[in-house]
């Protein structure tokens, strides 16, 4: 059965790749016509698990299975269905499906638990189109804050409008937020999105911790001007600028045990191929599992900046966007996954995870847990993202294990 | 009258600076429906002035002021009304109102010449759309070749596809190109674009030359990845790679005596905050009025990015978009240009161009001779480009003597 539903589950994941919001390649943000369409698909197969779906205030899909008596505590599997730009199609997808494929194996068992699970589809996971990530997973733990609703998208339009527009609703988001009393726990499956499983040969990881992060924006701004006319010694040139502090991120964190820094976005303004910019945005991604660590290193980040800009005659803006402290999974959860995984026949790991998840915001407000999917290459948040049926299929019965011990 | 005139063309400069592609700014690309608005503004000043009004194959905008006799031949006075992104008003622009107004001042004075005017405004100077400048002016001395009819804008649409749409014929582009027999000459009136006039205190400048250029585009592809779990050890960073050409860029052009190079443009993909980028691509603008010194700088900046592709592990494309050789302007042109400047009591100095202009490319076709206009601050493909009304009112005075002359 487990070898059945996880082929399932991969023909799913082919199925829900093909729904993107732009002609080539897997593209689907958040609050979209794509990702309604993906709701749509997905709403489907939780009906057919035997799941009631709905939507929250948020947008979040959920698919609640209910207990096997009333008034029982409700256990939260969840993961995400936007994506990056020119995504692969299990990172958020993965976890999902298999959490629907795990409710299909309880029905068919006719088996109910003491407590309702409910799988969790969260809007917003991945921040691609208002540069805010986890968006309905702090909203379902009524943490999302009312600013945030304001973030406007590149055509101008809010996060509040595109909610409203997709069916959510801005003004119920705290009403709608869980109570931490209801929940028995959050548990999330996803791919790895690293080498060390492949490395080890596992199929299989439980996460020890979710690596702190910060996001930044920084613009220099300096002076326009024609790209024939301006002699190089009286250029304010705002892409030399930016250039330039790109590098210093890489070698700073070459140079900085286990940091990770990451300049993804650069837009010169005007962006012509004959006019100095004047302008130069750009986006900065920290993460290290010692938040000192990371703090000092965005000490570092930001002295570099402002040296670079004073010694250029540019004027800087530096943004710190959203940040979060490093999470620990729960550790009865670790335990409870570490032991499913070893039921299973497999040799059960901890590993940190170095991405952010949903499973960080929900670690705290319940106690969380989460299972790592060996992924071919550790590629991810590209279209070559893979994994084998195999490794799902044992996916499928460590989280069948971990829902009867639970 | 001159005067006049001169407040005259400055209200049409304002007038035309109304009308952009975008909400923000003044940004008029070739063949849109901005430009379409500004030909039919332009139209009707052209009618006033006692022009007949047309527009070429190539969707160059041409007003006739007929010669004095029959069979005679045409001295062309052009400039553009396209502009590059977040311009200022009176790059080209203020050429052709410039051309206008000195029309209208012989129409007053009912005067013929024994030649025919014709005032161009050229179609895509700029090259903001399709990255190609000069379309009309090569078009309409026969050098347009057929395979930058094929090159597509950002939107896929093909330069012969928003030709056909704008009202031009691509298939009559030959037939429509202008016999080098026919012609007087061509005369452009632009801006200085650079510092040099306000240095010296003079409103007016002959041009000697236009410096020759190349532009290029590049593309380094690494691999994407997600930016919290890749160590950086394992990164093929394609935006770190462009980052660190670009400032090599900025290095050699710094230690090159009178070379400018400028990267404008740089689009990292998928370009997310979240994502290692897994390709970069960049515009290179490299000017220097010695062709020599160009070719060296160029194969130096070749030699570089190999260089910095390889120590990266990324792949690199270098395509070589455009160029064109630095062009003197006709001595005859240049001769008479001063003598007019002289007449109407300025002292007569030349300099180069660093910007190209239509100019450069006329100049390969007939006499050709430019006057440049002081700007303030030298600033140009900027919105505080900013002119003297004084400064208009002299170019007209030497454009009429220029025409007496002649």
């Amino acid at each position: 059965m487990h070898h059945e539903l996880a082929a399932t589950v991969m023909a799913r994941c082919d199925e829900l790749a093909a729904i993107s919001a732009e002609r080539h390649g897997l593209t689907r943000p958040a609050y979209t016509p794509a990702l309604r369409a993906a709701h749509t698909l997905v709403t489907g197969w939780m009906r057919s698990a035997g799941m009631t779906v709905y939507e929250d205030a948020a947008g979040n899909l959920v698919g609640s299975y209910p207990a096997n008596r009333s008034a029982a505590r409700t256990l939260i599997i969840g993961s995400h269905l936007d994506t990056v730009r020119d995504a692969g199609r299990y990172d958020g997808t993965l976890g999902v499906l298999v959490a629907i494929a795990a409710i299909e194996a309880l029905q068919r068992q006719e088996l109910r638990m003491a407590y309702g699970i409910d799988v969790v589809a969260f809007a917003d996971e991945e921040g691609l189109r208002f540069g805010h990530s986890f968006t309905g997973s702090l909203a379902l733990t009524g943490r999302l804050t009312p600013e945030v609703l304001q973030i406007n998208d590149a055509d101008g339009v809010s996060l509040a409008e595109a909610l409203h527009a997709f069916g959510g609703d801005p003004e119920m988001l705290a009403q709608d937020a869980r109570r931490a009393d209801d929940l028995v726990g959050y548990l999330e499956i996803h791919i790895e999105q690293g080498p060390l499983l492949e490395a080890q040969d596992l199929p299989l990881g439980v996460v020890s911790a979710i690596a702190g992060a910060s996001h930044c924006q920084l613009t220099f701004s300096g002076t326009a001007g024609h790209a024939g006319t301006v002699p190089m010694e009286l250029r304010h040139d705002a892409l030399a600028g930016a250039a330039q502090f790109a590098l210093a991120v890489e070698t700073i964190a070459r140079t900085t045990p286990d940091l990770v820094a990451t300049v993804g976005e650069l837009t010169p303004h005007p962006g012509a191929s004959n006019v100095i910019a004047g302008q130069a945005t750009l986006s900065l991604d920290v993460r290290h599992q010692d938040d000192d660590m990371r703090a000092q290193a965005l000490h570092e980040l930001q002295s570099r900046a402002a040296a670079i800009a004073q010694s250029r005659g540019l004027h800087l803006t530096w943004e710190d966007r959203q940040q979060w402290a490093t999470v620990r999974m729960s550790p009865h959860f670790r335990e409870q996954l570490r032991q499913a995984v070893q039921a299973v026949g497999y040799t059960p790991i901890e590993l940190p995870s170095g991405a952010g998840h949903d499973a960080g915001i929900l670690a705290e407000f319940t106690q969380a847990g989460m299972l790592f999917v060996r992924c071919q290459g550790g590629i991810s948040h590209h279209p070559s993202e893979a994994v084998a049926v195999e490794d799902v299929a044992a996916a499928l019965k460590v989280v069948e294990q971990f829902l009867m011990q639970v």
